[in-house]
């Protein structure tokens, strides 16, 4: 080794010792005479100090020094003299009197400095992530990560899992996002897919008898990029064998629970708290609800059924709702700020919003003249205003009503920083539709995947014409309003998979060519089996409170898929083409 | 749970309990008016008794159990009657009186059973590799791979490495092997690489001061394929920063070492026996040799240097080499027997090959009379012969003299039985060359990697013609005669990497416009590191003792790069190439 210690390893009991230490140029202080090198690793910071009486070729040396320059150093471990003890350092009370000094590899001037406080663009972080990555928040979340990583391995192993690797070059089965292609040289017009997810391979486990598998996996979709996400991403993905739903929520439970303690010494509560999709939806107006705060939605409907507003009463009468949300504190609210919200709104879908202002102990707004007291009284009650709250109020379609006001509890609980960002909040939500209707295409589509098994006493309605009303066996695990982990109990018999690609459309021959080598090996004693599968990026970054995925991932990509870095996706020679038997389109 | 026991875990502690089971159907012995049913799951097998006696439903029902359904069994732990006990079985002293069967899921007649005796087609195998998973071998092989890797894992971690996910999708830097590509549909005509290894990557973790990282990641190169080579295919990957090879050695030995005593508790001497490169060469012809037998090369030319044979004397002459093994007992060939071995040193490239055979106390052939009596007696004693040997020599270039008899010396000692299969054999092998003649280009390649340092006392070379004679700083991990990890000490400054590329044929640009951000990295205080990468595929094979790579990965693809299971590679929509820029060419 170039060293015989970390930067971070020696203190008192090393003074008089001889040390070798390498890393980097930290700081550099000249006082008088002395010249003072903070020299860092990964490991901690170590003070160096050159004194000219003690070797004057090294102190010359040490002049050369700057920020990031490589070097090794040899001396003698001695106490640092009285006041200059810094306590917040593990090596605070030493320094080390530099004897030789070995200029391991210069550097030129950074492009940033390695300070989290400092804002650099996304660009220059990625582009020269090698100095990016020695900053410490991103050392400390690629260590955190690890340990996230390596904590739900042992967890698993401990519970009998087994870790089995799966392909990355496999078979196209587009379904919902679009798949990466990679074209055969050996297999001229061919193409591989990059996994979505490994869910096939998973249930042929099952059907191989393994009973318990499970892998932290890359997978890979080829969408248009948001702020969350990326071409491929990292899941913890599990699948178990004659279980119900009860036994995965125990296993997830354990593992996050257990990771939070272990990891970050913080206690989540078991179990989680479970919600149904459809009182998600009520209560929140979203099936990823974030309980941190309050201000749950209200249905109004009931209140207004005899209104008199007409807007109000013509949605009711189409088959609408009527439901508001409360925001404490806002009836200050200015015109402006107002006619902010309403445009909100109007973006998320809504046809208007109404707002009644809780002041001097009644509602008022620009429509209140439309309500009797009795209904003012009423939503005044059921919104549970106070004095300084501002109700606001959608009457649309179902959906769209709770959608937006599912969307703007969110953005005013941001907005006036109702949300205790200490605080970890965990819903199970169960109970899905199995399908969700495709008004585009005119058909039912899968709302998690084809090979979810419905609720037992619901598959009689799969012979019927009300596809919408069959619940799923699927749950999603939500972790602070982001869907975290999401899984389902399997369908494990030919005849039930077969009609389920039926209702959604692919014909007998298209669910043949594509999925008929899983519908075989369920003909060949496949057990009852169950899975779920953890998004690692997200959940690292919401367990390292970071900002965006891309702080707890080493070298992500920008939002237009590529890697500024190393310039990827690049150019390739005509000659790669044309081996792979592929032109490039205009 | 669909089980309150798994099929391994009952026993006589048990007895009078009740317990539910579920599994498949192993086998079934109909006895007089009882059935038998060995139900299996992952963790064993257990013994059901249907007696008609007991339950008539349920007994009328076993009667149409077939291998391999699935099924549910709650029933009654009892002991099994004297003289039916199965030591071998950590269940064989009970079995489990059944009282209620359900059938989970019946199975159709598997297409071969699940005997590892039984010989199946690879392709059969592979198809339906749900049945073929099934089989004991295969069942340990998918968990010992999960040991070794999990064992891995956490001896790393011991020594403060860290798992750091690098990008599947990345730039193509064709370097020896083909890249797989991907296309972009975000950037129209640009492709992305599957990494050939996280070689760039990982040197750029230690440019941003991780010190030590580590990945158990998937590689993938598009070649053509042969017996032990996957398309894709995984290796423990890591990379040190402050180190030199004796440190690597180190973790190495401990890692391997390790493995072999935890996993299978086979001790394992360290350190391994370290071989130059030029020492391997000589004595076993290979850079991968197999320790496990003797057999060494002799050089006869000195002996030999004033032969009046004249194919020997003109390769004399011409700077070409006499070398030879003895192949103990050898003798009593046949001269068809013979006849094939020349045959073969011709296919592996050798000119020809002379014998001698060592009979009645001396050494005869065809050729004997072209040598005087006092050649003959330093030949035999040099090759150590003793009688019913056969000596074979080769008079060629030394290169050639030296592989076709390391080729011919491992033939001879699987054919005779020589290697002591439960022998590990390790070697390091050093101090190879950094270059290797491309004399078809007419230029130098590297031998390992252009990211190779070279010894500090050969860095003079580099400047001159001898290229040849550079030595790299790199090593390989040879396990009985596999090459199982290879790893360099590397290049860490931007003016000795520029130069390699130079010497490799890459242009000033070309090397900026592919490599030039990891030149950049070494200009911002990149310190000295090294790592190595260890084939896991292969280890794993070795390690389980299998035939093949194939028989240690889940779902491995045949010689033709294609999964018969799932049909990869297949044909794709056009509107998924045209989305993609891309059109097949013809």
């Amino acid at each position: 080794m170039l060293r015989t210690h970390t930067c971070g390893e020696l203190n008192k009991k090393n003074i008089g010792k001889e040390a070798t230490l390498a890393g980097w140029v930290h700081k550099r202080r000249d006082h008088g005479e002395l010249i003072f090198i903070d020299v860092r690793d990964a490991y901690g910071i170590t003070q160096l100090v050159f004194d000219p009486k003690e070797n004057r070729s090294m102190h010359e040396k040490a002049h050369e020094l700057k920020s990031e320059y490589v070097i090794q150093v040899k001396g003698v471990v001695r106490e640092r003299p009285a006041g200059t003890v810094n306590k917040k350092l593990p090596t605070g009370e030493i320094e080390v009197l530099a004897g030789a000094l070995d200029i391991l590899n210069p550097s030129l001037t950074p492009p940033f400095e390695l300070d989290d406080a400092l804002t650099v663009s996304d660009e220059a972080r990625l582009k020269y992530r090698y100095i990016d990555l020695r900053r410490p928040n991103m050392q400390k979340n690629i260590r955190l990560r690890h340990k996230v990583n390596s904590f739900m391995r042992s967890f698993l192993e401990k519970n009998n899992f087994v870790e089995v690797e799966t392909p990355i070059l496999t078979r196209s089965t587009p379904e919902g996002a679009r798949d990466y292609l990679v074209p055969s040289r050996l297999n001229p017009g061919k193409f591989y897919a990059l996994p979505q997810s490994p869910q096939l391979f998973k249930q042929i486990l099952m059907v191989s008898g393994l009973d318990r598998y499970f892998q932290i996996v890359r997978c890979f979709r080829d969408e248009d990029l948001r702020k969350d996400r990326q071409p491929e991403f990292t899941q913890l993905d599990l699948e178990m064998s004659f279980v119900t739903e009860d036994d995965i929520f125990e296993l997830s439970e354990g593992l996050i629970s257990g990771v939070f303690k272990a990891v970050s010494g913080i206690d989540i509560p078991t179990p989680f708290t479970r919600l149904k999709y459809a009182e998600a939806m009520e209560r929140f107006g979203t099936d990823k609800p974030d309980g941190r705060f309050g201000m749950e939605l209200t249905d109004l409907s009931g209140i207004l059924k005899n209104t008199k507003f007409n807007i109000f009463k013509k949605t009711l009468e189409k088959g609408g709702t009527i439901r508001a949300i409360n925001a404490k504190g806002y009836s200050k609210l200015s015109r402006s700020a107002l006619d902010a919200l309403i445009a909100k709104s109007k973006d998320y879908g809504a046809g208007g919003l109404a707002y009644l202002k809780c002041e001097k102990g009644k509602l008022s707004s620009n429509i209140d003249k439309f309500f009797e007291a009795g209904e003012l009284d009423s939503i005044k009650e059921k919104a549970k205003a106070e004095e300084g709250d501002l109700i606001l109020i959608v009457a649309d379609k179902k959906a769209i009503a709770l959608g937006v006001l599912g969307s703007l509890r969110l953005e005013i609980a941001k907005e006036s920083n109702l949300i205790d960002e200490n605080k970890v909040n965990l819903f199970w939500i169960t109970d899905f539709p199995l399908f969700k209707r495709n008004d585009e295409e005119n058909r039912w589509d899968s709302e998690h995947h084809p090979f979810t098994a419905c609720k037992e006493e619901d598959a009689k309605l799969l012979d019927g014409k009300d596809l919408g009303r069959v619940r799923a066996r699927s749950y999603d695990l939500v972790i602070n309003g982001q869907e975290i982990a999401s899984g389902s109990i399997r369908i494990h018999r030919r005849d039930l998979q077969e009609k389920i690609f039926k209702i959604i459309g692919l014909d007998k021959e298209e669910a043949n060519r594509r999925f008929g080598f899983l519908m075989d090996a369920f003909q060949y004693g496949a057990p009852p089996h169950a899975g779920i599968a953890f998004g690692l990026d997200r959940f690292t970054t919401i367990f390292t409170k970071s900002v965006s995925i891309r702080d707890v991932i080493a070298f992500p990509k920008t939002q237009k898929a590529v890697c500024p870095m190393t310039g990827a996706p690049s150019d390739v020679d005509d000659k790669q083409l044309k081996e792979l038997h592929i032109k490039k389109s205009k």
